[in-house]
């Protein structure tokens, strides 16, 4: 099945500083898929490629207010972000990684928890444009990209994961992810794939 | 961590004849599960014994128009709705168990996804008396179940996963989101556990 | 402009018993419009010409359980609700009426405020058959009506306001509303011009 | 009945330069209304005076990226914002006023369309503090300001305008919504008589 550039988007959760970059705090967990994997660099051909054939092309950050005043719970992943001092508006770390920023067509707005969808104006973004087809990707890929995709499919979109443009914090995690959960409710492919699934 | 009963609702998710019945099609898959945990025995207890407590329990059936009409894609697990003949509006297999009924304080509207909060009045139900705990059991463990629990946690909730009294198709599913996923959004504990904390 | 048949639904809000029957306790409220406008047989009309022309007719009651337990606040128009009786699951005012139900292709689950999209699976009933274009009708015009096309319009639907099947319990709101607020998210036509419109 | 400042949020709706400053294209329609109540005066006794007590103080603008390519459909109101060239994000036009930057503590993200719900993580904001008690202000009256308040009271938050903090384009729209539809879902008084009932 091919997908027509003009009914289709990028979805690209969480590539911030935070998670990409050496010496950030999140990055020494998803490091080891992100080198076997490539990543960073399969995320930029993807941006790149998708772009170049009318794909629209969404960044997906998560933030909150410098004093996690709008964090919600302190529990489980998110007593995680408070304790990391992650995501922080205004920070370096919140930032979308200087290799994707050419790419990116908009920012959604408001993602505060696991799933891109809740309080934030990415279904908004999608259905005035008229997007039938969303490709996920970033990161963790069994939590918000999990979440994000899970709601995508309650929503009736045709959902594409780009699996060599996501990570998780371990190998097991990201092969029961890859396997047994997102079969259930898509497409699994690379990026590479993908691109040439476009027309 | 108590729980006040009064601020706390039991989400027993499609619990219906369809999955929880032998000679029901979607009985086979859960069947492990549901034997070696005693899930519907453990339901019973935990549905009989937070009502008398005072716990509201809130019954979250899927359910379909016969001709399935407002099933959206078929793909993936819808695909398999639609092939099972199951959760049909008016069929035995979409009812409730008889032996839960009597413990259902109200049931959810318009549940056809996979999250139980999705184009539903669960949120409704809960937000309108106040509720701040939600126990979440039912199927499957890593579909439904889940999708309703990471929902919820992004909704604010604090959510308990009452884990003998879910079922997934095998035990590596039901066994990775017991204790990889839940317990980044939830605690995961059993029914007597859970009763026992309610006050 | 003219309305393609598939990419069109009408949403028939509260057409029950309660609001269009004599003796029952809305219609005192709605009886002068109700009459003056011909709204019954207008709405008639509308659902089994635009059934007729392949455009999906969605009902979309309002109900409540027996004991009001998911009525949310008692404030305004839902202390009304209560005070009235009105809306109980399983009475004959909760019903829609029996001319209109030969031709209702599907109804909402979940409505229980103003707006017809909150808590329900409106949204996913429109967006599964790929509907554009919703045109809106009911009781009453300048509350669940409008509430709902305020929705319809934010979801980036094309609005319709299908005029001579609503109706306030003034002229003055009806005016107001059809000629102050709706055209600036609708287009406002009698129910012969819309039938007309449909190809 | 008074409100508990902590239970209690002020929502200021698109006090934004492109409504609220002379020279701004959309000043001139709310000008009238503006003046007569002192709607910019009163909003910042009501920012200080709110803050002051300990009352959540949310701003609540609508922004558009420049070339409005989530804008969603050119129709009615919508295509009145493209055509005035309002809302660009990076304008000065789109910036809440200086005036009330001092007592904003959080800003809601992703309000594209009429409802501050709607797209938004504003019921995250709220729910995540405990919010009960939504006072509403802004622009337009019978626009934005009251699709919020539909939605709050959806949501079963108890809303309360603050009547001399909006403006509509006319004194018929703004009696009207103050007098006919308000009453059904909300509390309507002034900004001192809402500051006098915060404990």
């Amino acid at each position: 099945m091919a997908f027509k550039a003009r009914e289709t988007a990028v979805v690209m959760i969480e590539f911030q500083n935070d998670f990409c970059k050496p010496g950030f705090p999140l990055y020494p967990g998803v490091e080891q898929i992100l080198k076997e994997y490539k990543v960073i660099e399969n995320a930029v051909e993807l941006a790149k490629g998708a772009k170049a054939k009318g794909v629209l092309v969404v960044g997906c950050p998560i933030t909150f207010e410098p004093d996690y005043k709008d964090l919600g719970q302190e529990f489980g992943i998110k007593a995680n972000v408070k304790k990391t001092g992650t995501f922080r508006k205004g920070t370096k770390g919140a930032e979308f990684i200087d290799e994707l920023k050419p790419y990116v067509d908009i920012y959604v707005e408001g993602k505060r928890g696991l799933d891109g969808f809740h309080g934030t104006n990415l279904d908004m973004i999608l259905r005035y444009r008229g997007i039938k087809n969303v490709a996920i990707c970033g990161f963790l890929t069994n939590v918000c990209v999990e979440s994000t995709a899970r709601s995508a499919f309650d929503l009736n979109y045709h959902v594409i994961i780009v699996k060599d443009c996501t990570a998780a914090t371990s190998w097991e995690e990201q092969r029961y992810a890859e396997t047994k959960l997102f079969p259930l409710i898509a497409e699994v492919m690379t990026c590479k794939e993908f691109l040439e699934k476009i027309e």
